[in-house]
């Protein structure tokens, strides 16, 4: 059953348009809201362009990029959609879900969550990955099989977890200060142990470096920017050298640019910086 | 006396860094904040850098260009800083200042109050003019003689009016939906009567199209965008006509190139899209 789309704002940006939509989710068991930018050419049918997935990172929403990242006039010249789902539900009525921004409201990790009293909302990994990317098909000028993701922080590791869970879904995949490896860093293990309980090895399933070991598919192109001020990178709540080892040991076909930036923290100062060259690296591959 | 300037925050962002500052205003006698994007040649002292100034509209503070505007990117390619104040003091105690978005907090409207119970903070004329514009020369490598300006809605109206009031200081003035003849509009009477008193020949003092009749100075170039489907537009709040027309009967040294964009409505998502634009149009001026 498709859930119906209802418009909740309309803008034209450069050329193009972004709109913001919600609609009752089979998977949350809320309404949820994102946002779609759509360059001219889908608002017209003209062509259906390639998309862009973005996920945010912890306390953030669908806004986020849209407002502050500095993506939309790249967008508009790449001609590719971008959608930017919010970071968990909302307002599921769990105790406590305000109450601590790295769990609950704003932190839902990209997770299945088998666990109570999580388990009946707290699905954003199959939201993303089926439901919503189902409405997105059936609503507008997309061509699915041109599809890739992106993300920060928290979103990052959700970006890289669906990338490569999904051997040939996204085209590419790219992460501005990724948790790369979170069964072993306080981002990660604080939420794993909640939404999907004591036993370890059911969290290899959402953490990148060990995804990497196992990949199996076509050459999956994945471009990782860390900055070197950022202070969840000093405090190991990131470890980008994990997923680089991880990646060069094992020898799957994974395509990793993993760079470090001198200077830039964990803001979206340091995304809008380096935004130009993650829409230009996945316009090289949807556009191929 | 020097205000000191205390250090709220730092980012690095493209070849520069965001600064917020707080500081102890003598103009409008509360602590106001402001940021400055400063490109890597100010910072290391290599060169003075042109400075750009942007006034913000109703309802918002000195983040929002900085953060959702898109130009930084610009502005670390050009060399030239931006210093982003608040729309009005803050925390003045004046009662009901926090009541009407309209009015007081967030709409100091760019005047020097001259009625109670403003005229002890509301002057944001004179703190935008004078005392920031003297803070900004002592603490920054700025060049003051390469000076531009630019605003937003109630901001627009503040850029129009410091640049004809202040011949030869500004190179060059540009707006996004100015608010254009505000002793003619609501959004301005209602604030005028407010903070100038009932005596409406007092207003022309801030009102760009009765000061564009009366200018006398070097030649100044002026940039307009107006978005068509903005709904302050529809409802003759911004009359970018009025300025158009008293600019042109009064043969007066302002070359003014007053656009309309088809479609744009009165958001940052409007001001993101022409943004390149104006600042090439003051990267031009200032560096002539």
């Amino acid at each position: 059953m498709a859930s119906t789309l209802v418009l909740v704002s309309k803008a034209r940006c450069f050329r193009g348009e972004v709109h913001k939509y919600a609609h009752d989710s089979a998977v949350t068991n809320v309404k949820m809201t994102f946002n779609i930018y759509l360059p001219d050419a889908a608002l017209t049918n003209k062509e259906k362009v390639p998309v862009l997935y973005y996920l945010s990172g912890l306390t953030c929403n669908e806004d986020n990029m849209i407002t502050k990242g500095g993506a939309l006039a790249h967008l508009s010249e790449a001609r590719i959609a971008l959608v930017t789902p919010d970071t968990s539900p909302r307002g599921a009525g769990i105790p406590g879900e305000d109450d601590d921004w790295e769990l609950g409201t704003g932190a839902g990790f990209y997770v299945d969550a088998t666990q109570e009293p999580w388990k009946k909302n707290y699905n954003m990994y199959s939201y993303v990955q089926n439901e919503l990317q189902r409405v997105v098909a059936e609503s507008f000028a997309v061509d699915t099989s041109r599809t890739s993701i992106f993300g920060h922080s928290m979103g990052g590791h959700g970006a890289l977890v669906l990338a490569l869970r999904n051997p040939g879904h996204y085209k590419s995949v790219s992460a501005f200060a990724p948790i790369c490896h979170p069964s072993t860093s306080n981002w990660g293990r604080k939420q794993f142990a909640e939404y999907l309980g004591s036993n370890e090895s059911t969290w290899a399933a959402y953490d990148a470096t060990e995804l990497v070991k196992r990949y199996d598919g076509p050459m999956l192109p994945v471009l990782v920017d860390q900055g070197d001020a950022d202070q969840f990178y000093s405090s190991k709540q990131l470890q980008p050298s994990h997923l680089v080892i991880a990646t060069e040991s094992s020898k799957r076909p994974v395509q990793l640019d993993s760079r470090m930036q001198p200077g830039y923290d964990h803001s979206y100062y340091f995304i809008q910086s380096f935004i130009k060259e993650h829409i230009a690296f996945h316009a090289k591959h949807l556009w191929l």
